[in-house]
Formats: structure tokens, sequence, C-alpha cells
């Protein structure tokens, strides 16, 4: 990879083979002798189980299921590194679960399957749920992931969000609200551009129209989706319903001639510096992908973006889903909240945005590390 | 229950409550700042995907892999309560994961599965498969848990053990070994019978043999298995091969007149006193079913039992697969051994015996938290 960055891989790869695990398991009970063998284990733990087989409702009372959240990937759509398999996903799965210990003090645990077959995703969250509060479905390719998503929490009474669709989405709206307000335009009357029509762009689009935001184009490898265009599939005949109501047909150059805001959750390398110069004033750019984004924020800079994000921490303005996805477990695990819907979304989005009241260029949304985050957004997870 | 016990049922229940679940995860790296999060999250965790993409073997070196052990159940069979299902079999899962952790620093988790298909067991446990260092399963009821462990076991190059079958196996050896010593008794021409022809009991009869014990009798609820009983199952029809060379045919009164050894791994009740008083002189009674014995340790006693075994913290000769199942996976992941053959497990048995050189009747094994017991069966699974 060609990025900059402050460690070398080979530095970064030193780290993690050092580390080892990034997370662990702990005791909340220490067996310290026999008394408390025969309390937390045999036979105490006999009465728990007899408890628990005649009321199932008490889990979240008892044990693990109380607090845990699995993080599970197949590996299909792996930042923006593409289909990497189970074992290029763990690592990421593995951050996303010290990231929801270390923020929202949750228990979450990294799962990383041997199948990319939908059915058999389907099959097998379903069978390992019972010990889980929560379900973290992530870096799953679109469009498989739409239909995983919704035949699992259909069949759970648990939370289950595929944190690339609504987290990025609620994320992406949280800061698109503020930077609104830097550039001083109205949200609603934004044009934005979204790069990318997987799991990421489609939701994002999805929840930018149900906040009111009305003219949205998003393109695809194909160019832009639009009614009627013939190769689009169920999911983005879905998305030339919803978005795109000047019929633009076209690629990137054309579709962001003008526009206020472009939003990347496509990969490295899509937007030149030559699209920038091409749309209205006071533009703004969120460059996502990751790690590569997909223009280099100084690069957008010189060519005219007034307001730039991406997701990584080592630049300003990161809009990353870890600002949303503690938050919105930890909420849905609080108030026993079995399904994430649209409005909580939407509530989450600005309760995000509400962490910064004087939004600036280069401060739209909260620090990652800001400890009001979890507490704003898991409050309207209700 | 009608168990003695120190603290009532409700008292149990009351403790369960008060602690939610006895683990949770815990960081070992922080994510103080911005750099933190730069190497440990995106874009750092990339370079990490990027080379697991490229290098599967490496994740036990990068990732949680290197020292996690799943421990899965169906709830099919679980302690001596029977088929209670996934929530009743989440508290039991917990806590051998909490003993993973006290006694052999290993990082386990509880998956508890909603469903008890055989083929859907496999398939589930191979799909989740990638993450972990090893998998541990348990509470599997005979006889489908033979065909489970092997399939998965086959799938897998990482170390599988159903320790109902192998953990049980490994401590009434060691236990048998110190036992015979005690009643000053050759291992080997000691007649036993074993009470239970589940994963237990029939693990247990073939270690046994290959430990040299030419005699011993397995009963289910037929009464004992022989050569040629019409009724057997497979995983019977191979017991009758391997046990009862005098092709005893009738119930436990008739197997166990002049037996040095009961093995009790059934359920509560399964051995009266009488029984007791018509074993050989200086008998040798492991009542193993949990919570609640084949028979209490003061009847046994009475009856004339010189050496007495249970599996519970509460008595003395804890004879439990929590003496086993740490230091096995402990061994296992240290060695990067992926498959526990019954050398090893004979092994182990020795020893963990060996850890008691000079044994008594109310010490013929390690207790539960002698430091040493894990060190002692890891370094021989290898």
């Amino acid at each position: 990879m060609a990025t900059p960055k402050k460690k070398t891989s080979a530095q970064i790869l030193a780290a993690f083979k050092k580390t080892g695990a990034r997370i662990e398991t702990k005791g909340r009970v220490k067996l310290k002798d026999k008394a408390g063998f025969s309390l937390y284990y045999t036979p105490g733990v006999g009465v728990a189980s007899e408890h628990l087989a005649k009321h199932p409702e008490d889990a979240p009372k008892l044990s693990v299921k109380k607090n845990s959240v699995a993080v599970i990937s197949d590996g299909s759509a792996v930042l923006g590194l593409g289909n990497i398999g189970p074992y290029g996903a763990l690592p990421v799965m593995e951050g996303k679960a010290l990231i929801f210990k270390e923020l929202a003090g949750i228990d979450a645990w990294p799962i990383v399957l041997d199948t990319q077959d939908p059915d058999e995703i389907v099959r097998t969250v379903i069978a390992i749920a019972p010990g889980w509060g929560g379900i973290n479905l992530e870096d799953i390719a679109a469009p498989q992931c739409f239909e995983i998503e919704r035949r699992i929490n259909e069949a759970l009474d648990i939370p289950v969000m595929h944190d690339d669709q609504h987290g990025t989405a609620i994320v992406v709206l949280a800061g698109l609200m503020n930077a609104a307000k830097v550039v001083k335009k109205n949200l609603k009357n934004l044009r934005v551009v979204i790069s990318g029509a997987g799991a990421a762009g489609a939701a994002t689009a999805k929840l930018l129209a149900a906040a009111g935001v009305a003219d949205s184009i998003v393109l695809d490898r194909g160019g832009t989706i639009y009614s009627g265009r013939p190769d689009l599939n169920a999911s983005k005949q879905e998305l030339a319903h919803l978005t795109n109501p000047r019929k633009v047909a076209g690629d990137l150059a054309l579709a962001i001639a003008g526009a206020d805001v472009f939003i990347g959750l496509s990969g490295a390398g899509a937007l030149q510096p030559d699209h920038v110069r091409t749309m209205a004033e006071h533009s703004i750019v969120f460059a996502l992908a990751n790690p590569v984004p997909e223009i280099m924020p100084d690069e957008a800079k010189k060519a005219g973006a007034d307001v730039i994000a991406t997701g990584r921490s080592d630049f300003p303005n990161q809009i990353n889903n870890a600002l949303v996805f503690p938050g919105v477990f930890r909420g849905a695990l609080d108030n026993r909240v079995t399904s994430i819907t649209q409005a909580m979304q939407l509530k989450a989005a600005k309760a995000l945005a509400g962490l910064v009241p004087h939004p600036t260029a280069t401060r739209i949304v909260p620090d990652i590390l800001d400890k009001r985050t979890v507490r704003a957004i898991a409050q309207v997870i209700r």
C-alpha cells in the first residue's frame, strides 16, 4: 500500500505479533477455593442451568448474554480490501471487539466464518445466537448482506445490526448535518453524490433520504444508478427509486459536476482532484474508504473542498462506525431493544451531531475517544 | 433437588443474578489516543488483515486465535440434568470458560447452539472455527456426540475435544491408578463396572482398556452391554467387543457382585448401598454424576467402600474434568497440537496421577486448584 503512515507495515505487523491477541477474557468472580468452585461451578451451576432451562428469558440476568455481542464476518468485503476471507477479516473483528469493550464496556468476541453462502451464514448465526445479547454483522458483501441481515433479524429476538450499513449511515448523516452547518447550507437542499452502492452506500442513501435529503445520486462501477438502468439487482432498483430524481445517467464526472457533497464508500482513488474542482462552491468531501481513502485529504483541500473527512484516525474528521456501534449496542442491551429501527438510527445521528454544537471545517464529529458519545447514542436507542 | 448443600438454590440463584456474567472481555492494548486507534484499528489493522489474507497460517501469531477456545454445547446432555437445551447449558459453558481462564490463562467463550441436529452442529462448528485456537465440545448426548466429534476433528486443523468423553476418561483413569494404589490392587487386574454408556461411559471404557484394564462391564438402561445383545447401536457394539470378556448378561446387581470398582457416569441414585455391599473387599466407588451423584459418599462409606470419589467440589476426591481440560488445551495451544490422540490421553492420566505420589483414601487426585496440574498435563500434550 502506498499510504503515508507514521509506522511502516513491518512496524505495525511487529506490534501485532508482540501483542498476539488484542483482547482476552477475564473472570468476574474468583475461584479461589472450593467454596467458589461449589458456587460458580459444580454443584452450584446446576441450579442456574435448571432455572434457565425453565426460564430462558432470564438468561440476560444470569449469564454472559447480559452484556455480550458477537462480531461476525464472512470476510467477503473487508474494509476497502475486498473479499479476503475469514482470516483477513479476523484482525478487524478483533479490533471491533476491543473497541466495544474500551468504549462501551461491552463483552464482544470476533467470530469469522468459513462460508460465504448466504443460507449457510443465516443458519450459522441463528444457531450460535442463544448465548449472545446482540449480533454485530460486519464486512459482508452486498447485495447478500441485505438479505442476510433481514433474515437473521427476523429470526432472532436480540438486536442484529450490519454495521457497514447502519453504523456507517448513522455516522455519515451525523457528519453531514454538521458539515452543512459549517458551509451554511441546508441539509435537505444538498446535492449529494455517493460513490459505492455496496452495504454502506445503499444504507447511507436510504438514511439520507429518510432525513430529508432529496437529491442524491449513487454510483456503482457501472456509473450512476437510475430508474430504468437495465443491469440493476433488486437492491439497486430500490436505490434507483429512492434517489437520483433528475435521472442523471452517466459517470462520476457527470454526476459530481455542481454537487455539494461527495461521499466515498467505494475504494482508494475513486475521486480525482479534477472531480472536486467541478463541485459546487464550499464543497464537502467524505472520503471514507479504509484504509486508503478515495482521495487523500491534502489533495481534496488543494482542489477546493471546504470540509474533508476520512475514516482514519490519523486525519481530522474521522467519520468511522466506531463513533456509532458501541453506543447503539450499549443502548440496545441496556434498554432490551430487539431491533434497531430507522427511527432510532435518525435519532442516533442527531444525538451524535449534537455533541459538536459549533462545528468547524476540521471538527464536524466528536473525537472517537470522546467519552460522551456512547451515552449520547445509547440513550436514544429505545 | 434433594442434594445437601451449604447454600440453598435461592441463595445460589441470587449470587448468579448479582454477578450477571461470570466472565467478561478485557483489552490487552489500550486505545488511549489517536495513535493507539491508528495502530490497532484503522489504518493499522488493514496491514494485519492483508497479511493474514495471504498467510492465514500466521493467525495464531497475530490474533485471538493464539489463545482462544470455543466451549460449545447443544444442551442435549447437560451435567446429569439431561436435555435442557441451549439456555440450560449456558451457565455450565460459561463456568468452563471461567475455569479455562482462571486455571490455564486460556481465553474461552461459551457458545450454545439452537440446534441438536448432528449435521447442523458439524456445519455450524466448522463454519465458526477459523478464529479459534481450539474447540471444546461439551454436554452433547451420545451416540451423536461420537460422530459429531469425529467429523469436526477430521475437518479442522485445530484441536477438538469432546470433554465429556475424553476429559472424563482421563481424570477417571488418573483417579483409578491412584485408588488402586490405595487399596493395593493392580490396575490391570481390577474388575470394573461402569454405569452409563453415554459419552463419558463409552470413552472411559475405551481409555481403561487402552491402559490395560482387562475386565470391565458397561451398563446402560437395558443392563450390561455384551456381544450379541440385540438392541445395541454402533457405539455400544464397539463397547461390547472391547469390554465384558466374561459376557455377563444382566442388571447392575449381577454385574457388580464381586467387582472391585464402580464408576458412575449415569445419574443420581443409580447405585444402592446394597450393591456396594456385594462388591469385592476394598472396593472403589466413583459416583461422578453432577450435580447429584449415583450414591452419596457417606452412604457408600457405610456400605463398605474404601475409596470414594464424586465430581463435586464439596466432597473429598473431586474427579472432575476441570482437572484435565485446562491442561489439555494449554498443551495443545502451546505445542500446536492439531488432534488429541489416545496416546496423549494416557500420558495425561499418568501425569495427573503422578501429582499425588502417595495417595490416600481421601486424596487420590490433586486439588482442583492445585497450580501444578495444568503444567503437568500440558507438557505431555505434544
